[in-house]
């Protein structure tokens, strides 16, 4: 038990941990914007919420809130394979600054994405920031297979 | 190996892995209950899935499949980061009482949320039972991040 | 430290860290896959998006973007309690050949699964690789819940 307990211990997975805390932080934050622009907005998706607020009439959708769904699903998309790649690529021993390296490159990436999906920012800005998260995941996934590979 | 295999012999990663284990089963019987009302409404968002039980014109959407799906897509957003911080938390060797009470709070209120939102209970039901997550999971980050920040 | 990280040394680790990543990779190619039929048809659900190919006008759905859309949602909604759940299947130290029979059978019901939702091919065929992915989940996390039950 101690041993596993004691892989904090490990520089690698303490700045995985921390990274991947933060950015799933990130991404639950997209629900509360979301209910933000809904109760402002008076945009429900359900009869209970908008009887809550006093009008029925309030059950359609608003660009802006189908923005931010947007956002929060494409968030999903991009974080459950960081969090599950990054895991494993913990656990094959790369150097801190490389893997510092990755984490911060694609926990900077999602930051960017969501500012530029949010505020609706001109392209490239928001395809930009979404490959560099893909290519952060996508050389640890590499890493991971060439140093784990058994099928 | 045999050290992290006997990590199980933790209490507190044991009950996170039943805990856990648990409502993730709970997010995959959503796929059963919107396959259920696709079934007995016949509606279905696949030209193929209509016409394999004989009627091509069933290709549409219904409330309550839009219902359960919402409610489907609710649970990914909430378990994931619950089952991501929940383990980083459960390797900060936390004391068991308290870890229990996190995960007992954390799934309890993701039932509830599912029987509020399935069933259309009114408000505030389902959002209180969305905010007891919310807060079992932010309570396990800050233990988390306070114990192994690595920037 | 080195006790967690030479976890690696497990064979059932190993190969379940290869084909989860090889699985997480396939569902990473299904944004690839949106973006390939976004840019084809001309096909965009933001405003930015479409005015950086130049013409506003091509924010509206299209049934094959939908499509491969709704392919991707599926597979995060099986594809993370596979990873979740595999990994606690992981650390209960089950025989290698029957560890490697679950994910085998779970990575190629996605891959068919897949196959089956972009090609549009009759029902069941995707019905059933479906169904083949959720049996390898539930048979690990009964061998899980039986082996680390605290609750």
């Amino acid at each position: 038990m101690s041993s596993l307990l004691s892989s904090m211990d490990s520089d690698v997975l303490r700045s995985f941990s921390t990274y991947a805390t933060i950015v799933v932080l990130k991404m639950m934050f997209m629900s509360q914007l979301t209910s933000f622009f809904r109760l402002t907005k008076g945009v429900f998706a359900n009869v209970e919420d908008a009887r809550f607020v006093g009008d029925k009439k309030l059950v359609r959708t608003d660009l802006m809130v189908e923005r931010v769904r947007r956002c929060h699903l494409n968030d999903l998309e991009n974080i459950v394979p960081f969090v599950v790649i990054g895991l494993f690529y913990s656990l094959t021993q790369p150097a801190l600054p490389t893997a510092l390296l990755h984490f911060r490159l694609f926990v900077g990436s999602r930051f960017c994405h969501s500012v530029s999906y949010v505020g609706a920012l001109p392209q490239p800005s928001r395809g930009l920031s979404y490959i560099v998260g893909v290519l952060a995941t996508a050389s640890m996934a590499y890493r991971t297979l060439s140093t784990v590979l058994l099928l």
